[in-house]
């Protein structure tokens, strides 16, 4: 008090401003510290949909889907428009993003079977080193919510592949079912339809799981996750069980779209992109936190109104035409990545080296990655590595991409049952970025091009010795 | 300074800091006054695109299309992702527009023809009273910009139709061809093969028009005529040429587009949309003008890479079929109109009874309106009061949309040459909030929906006498 004496009033009031600022400041430096630093290695977030297609949110113009959460991430961060999953179905697609290896690899290139079902014997490779266990590797909490897919025996689970806890669905949820059918996806929801467990690290704590409320449950896991470790990097890997039919949404979602059931699940998984970034707002840690959303696969057309959409893109899951492998691909991390509209090629293969980037963790050793580190894009908005892409389905390359254009060597459609495989002896080239919706064949005016791309395949293959499928052990 | 004397330094800066924020106000306010008042009636811009599709704005998701100016609008204002133009191609578009009526009342649902061409000798009636002309009546000065297409006889030019002043060509920008064709559109754009005159008022200024700055030139005609007219009351349609097809963009905007040449023609008419917004802006007058942007019809798929994007509707220009008439339907004027993705149905044919509202102008007596005034949907965000909507080609009713719900009595499509009318013996009926790419036929399950259309379409059909055709007049 005496220290004030000498000063007049109006002086010592703004002395009293500049301490209480001070004390402000220090309070919440402090508060922060105990949730991580700013400058601590940053948490990551993948929130990975379940045939969710490119036409699916309100930000790529569907008329009657709103998906405000997800558009902010997308227009506050980077919204890439040529991003692949790495195949056209579930598990293939599920062990690549978690790899960044090509699923032929892995084992995950079926000669029979294209994805695990409640029978499978297989699961990932133990050798293979996942994203949670380069994270764990470098002191990362690491945890997983929603659908593995990746095998289904302990061996196999989550908590074998690098994840601390695991809180899901083992496998899709339309398996185990008393009867699948459209005529049973167009009926109105009922869990007992699907015996699918749910699971907590290797138990069955649900039988069957009710789905009408797992998105929610997830999404208080999810943020559970993300409180318990607020002090510590972590990552999360957040799987939805979602769009996936059978279709499900909570009783407050119930009805809330225009677009049906389809888009009232899409409301609640919005909802859940929501929660997800506000427990971070809260507790501080949106800009110390890289969120990914993006997508296995494109829409189950089968599934009629009660699948997704491609939007301006051909076909749908299940087929190497962009409408099954192009998907959305959102960046987010306030202050670090830089907004822009990518139009350069990306891939849930590019995840692992980029997080290790992001994240200055060691990669895989003695591991062929097929994977680019987009970390530069993302924070500087220069152009992506990448510069073309294979499209795989089982254990051939049915098409490849480089560039601009994009070679058919085979193609197959998902409108049609089995044996509608066409082996492609007169070339078939698309200018993608003009065409995307890949309607004008070019072929015959870029004669160059499709030998560019014949020696980009083959350069390729030299490097890929195909594993014993996982997927076909019974 | 007598007055200050008494006062001290520190209440003097203050005392002096009030009169100079007092004398800037003030200015201000008389600046805005000579600018017009916020109070006065609102000015009117529509931006009308030709052949842009739903799927030709980075808003509704093209991969390698950016329009940052026409997003902002739509974010800031108000998206419909259920807007129709009132006709599949140019004319009777672009008449209904003007009109607020179906084609067949006014004389545009041709017999033979759909548009005019450079021999026709019809016109756009003068009987038929434009929005220019409702406007005008009420004190504005009215503009046109850009192509009008309704009649190119000095009796049904603009300035005829209620405009007081007209820049811009009369018919489309691929008519009078030396040579057309596919191949012609694909070569380097050459304005001499395409014999278009510029006009200003009754008289051609040019010819060939130099269609590369074609955009450019209307952007500045456009640009003028709001500073010219920022006293008093406005309208101003500004028709764009583009992106009809041959397509050509300014030297700034070649090669500046991964999407080729439509993408280079897509970024100048985004940064036309930018600079007329901009003007708005410096003049204090962007509160108090609705501007609209939308197109005059689906995307000319014909034309292959050279034409747009329906995005995820069926089918493009000429057709029925969503693609055909869905387009892009932006309102923005901050501060008046509500923020929102607006779901409910809207068509150009509202334009003139929602403007007439706007503006506080009498609609024309003695006429049968087809459009809905929307202005409470603007301001409030209310339901649309338009719940149906009949898809006309020539002088017959092809589809009619009842709510949700589509059913097509005939459909044609735009990929195949003549001769591919089908008279639908049995039902199609789409739900189009649920399916809007027409995919999956509900007839079977909705017989009462196909009933009440039935019954939606008769009525309709009482009350219209088709008009004799203007456009079979030779």
């Amino acid at each position: 008090m005496r220290l004030f004496h000498f000063l007049n009033g109006h002086v010592l009031i703004r002395f009293k401003f500049i301490l209480f600022l001070f004390l402000y400041t220090t309070a919440s430096i402090c508060a922060q510290t105990k949730n991580q630093k700013k400058s601590d290695p940053p948490n990551v977030i993948i929130i990975f949909m379940d045939d969710l297609g490119y036409g699916d949110i309100s930000l790529n113009g569907h008329p009657t889907i709103q998906t405000p959460n997800i558009d902010k991430m997308a227009r506050e961060g980077q919204i890439w428009t040529s991003f692949y999953a790495a195949s056209s179905v579930c598990s293939p697609s599920r062990g690549a993003l978690l790899t960044g290896r090509y699923p032929v690899r892995i084992g995950l290139g079926g000669e029979k079977q294209r994805v695990f079902f409640p029978e499978s014997k297989g699961g990932l490779p133990e050798g293979e080193t996942t994203i949670a266990e380069m994270l764990k590797e470098n002191g990362y909490k690491t945890g997983m919510v929603g659908k593995w897919h990746l095998g289904h025996l302990p061996e196999f689970l989550p908590t074998n592949q690098g994840f601390d806890s695991y809180y899901g669905i083992p496998y899709s949820n339309d398996m185990n079912g008393v009867k699948w059918g459209l005529e049973t996806f167009f009926s109105p929801p009922d869990i007992h339809m699907w015996q699918v467990p749910l699971m907590e690290n290797e138990k069955i704590i649900e039988l069957p799981a009710d789905q009408f409320t797992i998105t929610k449950r997830y999404t208080e896991k999810a943020v559970e996750f993300i409180e318990d470790h607020k002090t510590t990097p972590f990552f999360l890997y957040m799987a939805h069980s979602m769009v996936h039919t059978p279709l499900f949404a909570s009783t407050e979602f119930q009805n809330s779209s225009k677009r049906g059931l389809f888009g009232d699940v899409m409301n609640e998984v919005d909802w859940s992109v929501g929660e997800v970034l506000k427990t971070l707002r809260k507790l501080g840690l949106e800009e110390n936190t890289l969120v990914i959303f993006t997508s296995d696969n494109g829409p189950w057309l089968m599934m009629q109104e009660m699948g997704g959409s491609a939007g301006l893109l051909r076909d749908g899951k299940g087929t190497t035409w962009e409408g099954g492998m192009r998907v959305p691909g959102i960046f987010y991390m306030p202050g670090t990545i830089k907004k822009a509209s990518v139009e350069g090629i990306g891939s849930t293969l590019d995840l692992l080296p980029t997080i290790a980037a992001i994240t200055n963790s060691e990669l895989p050793e003695n591991t062929i990655l097929d994977g680019y580190d987009l970390s530069k894009v993302l924070k500087e908005n220069s152009p992506s590595p990448r510069d073309h892409f294979f499209y795989y389905r089982k254990q051939e390359i049915y098409a490849a991409r480089l560039g601009s254009f994009k070679s058919h060597f085979i193609t197959e459609t998902c409108y049609q049952k089995d044996n509608n495989k066409i082996i492609r002896t007169d070339p078939l080239l698309f200018q993608l970025d003009h065409d995307p919706g890949e309607y004008y064949n070019r072929a015959k005016d870029h004669p160059e091009v499709l030998l560019k791309i014949e020696k980009l395949v083959s350069d390729h293959l030299e490097t890929v010795s195909i594993k014993t499928s996982e997927l076909d052990k019974y």
